[in-house]
């Protein structure tokens, strides 16, 4: 396989099987500039199955940057509002969207003022995306570019081949026929979801180094494994590569500490070390080795971005695992271990209507990683009973 | 100067005499992914100088490629509509706007049927541009970033470094106080202009290999040097090169045949040995050794393009026509000869408000150089009297 006909292959896949086009459709293809080889592959697939019109938009993170330094502090949070109109337009239109990851420069503003890095996010677009996810108005992905800075971030040299095999195998590019391949991996993962649901969870514990947390979750919560389904039911994968099942937690129920196990790349700086307390379902302490003050700003921005949205178990043995690294991406580093995410929750992970009381809305949706081979992870049913979900990062249920 | 000093001053002199950026401005900069570099410095001295927020769009050939090779046919000409939006909150929110060229694939698309080529274009998207402009709602300039591709089309080798010094000494980054040599520059151009105003010209008439054009003008009509001010009296320099004197014909009385002297880059292709017949204002035969079909394909898309909207007169010794080339874009190019555009007039060439009669009003502006030291142009005035404008690419006013 060439290095065209690898990218061609994960463009074909990201249209086909990830956000699943199809014809008529408008596709948004969202990355950086550095991304623009697999955003133009991306654009050429999406056209040939059918797309009516592909919108790629390029972010650049260095144009961020200036705004963090120079812009006025009461701009930092808005949105133009054209971008608004933009997602609204494109969540009438039924689009859909693929987004890119693989940052070039994951600590491109570690030297700015953390709490103005951590404010500089646009609230009210945020909240409108998280709205037509939720209402699942389109069919999404999320994919993954190798590049020299992230190769950089992950291995300490800019070899970019060997991070192209660890993507490439993370999402059976490498298999003979990866539209199969990932056939079979959502079923296995769909049949995890299954015996979650069927064992009735009403709380799940982490117990590990700097970590003991109990995340309540909801009497209408339903465990997901990685197909998800729009309002008028296209499947899609929304994440490639994924490994996780999640279900939503009750906003209300979350307890103890948690310490992350992983760094956490956020707004073009590294969060190490990050620990963080909750209190009554909200976080009421951050700490963090780094960043910690890049979190508290993002915090700031909105009321209810202190409440999980997320929980994922993820185990530790699988093909973003085989890699044995750090990716310094939430796409892959997520897909490595069980995590919780802040901020707002997924609809499509509870049964029937989002519940008024427990159902966190928030503009902010991030995922940190909290679990590894020292973690534990029970649960607790509805019942009463523990039963033992993951140790030393292997899976404990039979499916 | 370092290659990055360099970066700097030629952003620095977009922001602060080319758009002329006031503080508590939004600020839009448009380029290819390409541009990103001067795109980036051009942001950091936007934010300096006070903007409130700046938004860059980086466009990509590659997928306006894939559009016009997949898209259905009835889509080619659409605007999506949050694009007409943007154009629309920006224009009231009195923005200022930077474009960046600088085709690093100026034939990108040459191999594609030229027709569609032509017809891909967002036509009410152009048509809202072109109405921000001549409501001079805006203050805006185009610069341009030297990169590899265009290199090698202007030098047959990829050499930036020899196209930075091309570009440095044609917009004066290679004076000691630019912004004083900007300043004489435009006032010996505004001279030219207030020459040509008190000749009371009625027509322009161009002769030479292939040509024999009369371009006749309103009576409105005014010349224009290169300082812009928008409605509210703010001044700015358009183009970053700029070594023209213009000024808007009348659309009716365009008459004859024009060979065009330079290359067009048109859409991603070379239209080359461009020949036009005009018959009572209006296109009516187009020929050319290539690309023919592109510039057909465009006229096709708005009734009104096939009118002219300008006439410019430059003259042959000037810093952009020092490096002895061609190009391959149109900001140099029409900066190095004389030139006309078909499609859209600048209402600020016209004194007072733009007649009904003959101002034309299109989605196109397309210029396209017709100068040279083998063509003539005189003007003829009210009175009758025909003067000498240009011989052998001097100029033969005494301003």
């Amino acid at each position: 396989m060439t290095p065209a006909e690898r990218l061609e292959r994960y463009a074909e896949l990201a249209v086909r099987i990830g956000a699943n086009v199809q014809r008529g459709q408008i596709v948004e293809v969202v990355g950086l500039v550095e991304h623009a080889p697999l955003a133009r592959a991306v654009a050429g697939a999406a056209y040939r199955a059918g797309a009516r019109y592909v919108d790629v938009t390029y972010g650049d993170a260095h144009v961020r940057r200036a705004r963090i330094e120079h812009a006025p502090e009461d701009t930092l949070s808005t949105t133009p509002h054209w971008l608004l109109t933009r997602e609204r337009e494109f969540a009438r239109a039924r689009g859909a969207w693929i987004g890119i990851t693989g940052d070039p420069e994951p600590e491109l503003v570690g030297d700015l003022p953390g709490e103005r890095v951590g404010k500089t996010r646009m609230v009210d677009l945020a909240e409108e995306s998280m709205k037509t996810v939720n209402e699942r108005l389109i069919n999404w992905t999320g994919v993954a570019f190798p590049n020299e800075g992230w190769a950089r971030a992950v291995f300490d040299e800019p070899d970019v081949e060997r991070l192209w095999d660890v993507v490439a195998h993370a999402v059976r590019l490498d298999e003979p026929d990866p539209v199969a391949a990932w056939a079979a991996h959502v079923d296995r993962l769909d049949r995890r979801a299954a015996a979650l649901d069927a064992l009735q969870v009403d709380a799940l514990r982490f117990r590990g180094p700097g970590t003991d947390l109990t995340v309540g979750l909801l009497e209408q919560s339903v465990w997901c494994g990685p197909r998800s389904y729009t309002a008028w039911g296209l499947p899609h994968v929304a994440n490639m590569p994924t490994e996780e099942v999640f279900t939503t937690p009750d906003a209300r129920r979350t307890e103890g500490v948690v310490r992350s196990t992983r760094p956490l790349v956020l707004y073009g700086t590294v969060v190490r070390g990050l620990e963080v307390r909750f209190e009554d379902g909200r976080i009421a302490a951050v700490d963090a080795g780094s960043g910690a003050d890049v979190v508290r700003g993002q915090l700031a921005t909105d009321e209810r971005a202190a409440c999980l949205g997320e929980v994922a178990l993820v185990d530790g043995k699988s093909r973003v695992a085989d890699a044995g690294v750090t990716f310094f991406d939430t796409l892959f580093d997520e897909n490595v271990t069980s995590h919780v995410a802040y901020g707002s929750a997924y609809a499509e992970a509870v049964d029937g209507d989002p519940p008024e009381q427990g159902f966190n809305v928030s503009s902010v949706h991030t995922d940190f990683m909290i679990g590894g081979p020292e973690v534990d992870v029970d649960a607790v049913t509805r019942a009463g009973d523990v039963v033992p979900l993951l140790r030393d990062d292997v899976w404990q249920l039979s499916a």
